[in-house]
């Protein structure tokens, strides 16, 4: 069987390229900045985000994993990590013997209310300043349907 | 001083969360698949790559963290990996006696050939065919104007 390799035309390499630094260079610099703001990744801002706005501030690990886009590896050691710093707890879920939670402390929401301002600062000066209305909507139509395609396959 | 935060509006958050669960997924899926078919994640396909392209195959580290959108830390730890799996290896900069250069080996090169039509192929799966060709024109700008920021700031 031979397979043709379907190689990138210049316009995708240069958009590829184009993607690659932006996307890499933007989560390094929030990462940074949350890092040097409020002790944690971005990853781990994220998931107390999530937590946040869940119900009782509680979701099964697996949900958590699908919403953060996460490997379940990733999310387990992000979620040792954050249940060390207090900021979450976990808990054997009632309803489901296989399940897990993870819950949102006092400490973890406090925390993550300090945090805001600045984060929410950081991406709109990195992201959304250099960006038009259109641009804005062009980025959200982009990245749901690779997200689309991604989640189909 | 009171600083009033610039809060995501509705049409922003959306965009922040798409934009966030495409691109962590995408990047997420590139890792799993050259990991499994090449035995490394992207971010060392990128440095191999840019490597292969330089004059000489070899590059001063300075210019490919730079290239790469690597921290300088983080470009360090991936080169020591590299160079351990005979991909590059690393030698003093002979104009520049602070500077170090990287150099792409055979047996590096011989792996980026392999590697590279399945990658390519996964790039254009998961991206380019969720895309239309406005879209991958927009992606580009948009990627454009968010470097553009990141390197003014």
């Amino acid at each position: 069987m031979v397979v043709m390799t379907r190689w990138l035309d210049p316009d995708e390499q240069r958009t590829w390229r184009a993607f690659l630094s932006a996307s890499r260079g933007l989560m390094e610099t929030l990462d940074r900045e949350l890092q040097r703001d409020a002790g944690m990744p971005h990853a781990y801002y994220e998931i107390l985000v999530r937590l946040s706005e869940a119900p009782d501030r509680r979701m099964r690990m697996s949900e958590l994993a699908t919403e953060t886009a996460s490997s379940r590896s990733r999310l387990s050691h992000a979620a040792a990590r954050l249940e060390a710093a207090g900021w979450i707890r976990r808990e054997e879920c009632p309803t489901d013997r296989r399940g897990q939670l993870a819950v949102l402390t006092e400490q973890g929401f406090a925390t993550l209310a300090a945090a805001a301002p600045g984060h929410v600062e950081g991406v709109r000066r990195h992201l959304f300043d250099a960006l038009s209305p259109a641009q804005v909507d062009q980025l959200r139509r982009i990245s749901e349907a690779v997200a689309d395609q991604l989640n189909a396959s």
